[in-house]
């Protein structure tokens, strides 16, 4: 995902440092004229502000805090604007210490999915200081399409974590759906046409809806990805408080479904396990 | 439901004998020149075509098959179309009765709600004789603007659970996500102006959503109508051996909200039981 995302800044006349885990993948942009940087803090050292988009809390924290990260040289005033889904709470921690040195940190999930990211139209959801969302809110605008602030640190994760919890949930939704449909003999294209403009019309019916009857697995966003999403979301509803027994329910199949070995594939393969509860393969 | 869509067949200058089991209900037609008919048989009796639209399977039973019901007079060649949401095995059983007089059933149930019903724009799903169907097609779209030929009998009925599933699970990730967002501090009016047009989008979080936050639980659709047709859902996934988990937990949960005394309101009171799991009230 980063790579398109700052392909769009380099595109906007932006001067760049990049870095990556692996170099060979920062080799689109270093062609264009961004330069490389051997560390994360050396690509910190000296900008105005860092963008970060890695998979996981930990490796938000690698990319951060451990020897060469960006808190070792980033300077004061600057802004860390961080694209990754990760923990709310760890999101705070991070806030609070790069605040101890002057440094403003934003927490910017993006959704929109690779082609969002090659087109710029993602959604970016912040969280953190009103006033550095206000200043780096140009830059996101070359990424995105629908730019949200959501309050203070955490709520951009937060605003995330439901949206994946929205997408799982309905994801289940059309699964079952389309399982009692194929099971009772329906014409299941018939049957996504006539429903699709109403009351059970949703973005997941619409898109995943024709790819699980074609089987088709391929993925827009993976089963892996997801199940790393909602495992955050079912950690955060636990130090919250928040029974989530929906989700919960649809983290546990789709683990039945990496079982499966569809972890690589797209999130509609969850289908693959309603149709195997209704023998139907 | 069945006043209004009556009301526009008498509006395209069709000719009616009507029936309600309460008759004050029928005064708006009578009034502009339906005839009224003390008895489902004595409606029928003569008809070319006959539209029912009662709550459940029973209730269907008996307007078709009871002493003075329908299946007493109706006349060789005509045509029954049934607008309720019923049981699609009890319904193939009404079709073959009927086919054994030379009489077509379809079934013909509606989504699209009390506004649907008085602005003429309902979804009407069609199972039985491709022919009949044919015939009862320019009828039907005074009633409603998204018209489905499904297959054969019982598939109208198949079509309209499918809606049933999608929309209960739909609703069902709506009330999840809100309370997580809730329980966590989010402005949700703002958390679903981000998130409503993208993968997260449906009805339900569009349409739902707003009332939830406001605790309006007036109702388009009642939690009691919904848990009448999510146990034809269950009763009929039961007869095809699929098995359906998170559309019985919805259930499941629907029971609570209307032990809470929300049968009446609408559906999306399912909120107030999430928000009681994690203790918001």
């Amino acid at each position: 995902m980063g790579q398109p995302m700052a392909g769009h800044l380099l595109a906007a006349g932006y001067v760049l440092k990049v870095h990556t885990r692996t170099k060979s993948k920062a080799k689109p942009l270093t062609s264009k004229g961004a330069t490389w940087a051997a560390t994360p803090g050396e690509a910190a050292n000296g900008a105005d502000v860092i963008f970060l988009c890695v998979p996981d809390t930990p490796d938000v924290e690698k990319v951060l805090l451990a020897r060469d990260g960006v808190l070792e040289s980033v300077k004061k005033g600057a802004i860390v604007v961080d694209h990754s889904t990760i923990s709310p709470s760890a999101t705070r921690g991070f806030a609070t210490q790069f605040g101890k040195k002057g440094v403003k940190l934003l927490d910017a999930p993006i959704s929109g999915g690779d082609v969002g990211a090659r087109n710029g139209t993602l959604s970016i959801m912040v969280g953190g200081d009103e006033g550095a969302f206000k200043h780096v809110e140009p830059l996101l605008r070359h990424m995105g399409t629908t730019i949200t602030y959501c309050g203070g640190s955490g709520t951009g994760q937060l605003t995330k974590l439901v949206n994946q919890i929205l997408v799982s949930i309905t994801n289940m939704a059309v699964c079952e759906a389309l399982t009692f449909g194929k099971r009772n003999g329906l014409d299941l294209e018939r049957t996504i046409a006539a429903l699709a403009a109403g009351a059970a019309g949703s973005w997941q019916l619409a898109n995943l809806g024709p790819r699980m009857i074609k089987h088709d697995w391929k993925p827009g966003f993976t089963i892996d990805l997801q199940q790393k999403d909602l495992n955050i979301v079912l950690q955060t509803a636990e130090e919250s408080n928040t029974s989530l027994p929906a989700a919960s329910l649809v983290h546990q199949l789709f683990t039945a479904a990496q079982a499966a070995g569809h972890g690589k594939d797209g999130t509609q393969a969850l289908f693959y396990v309603l149709e195997k509860l209704a023998s139907l393969h």
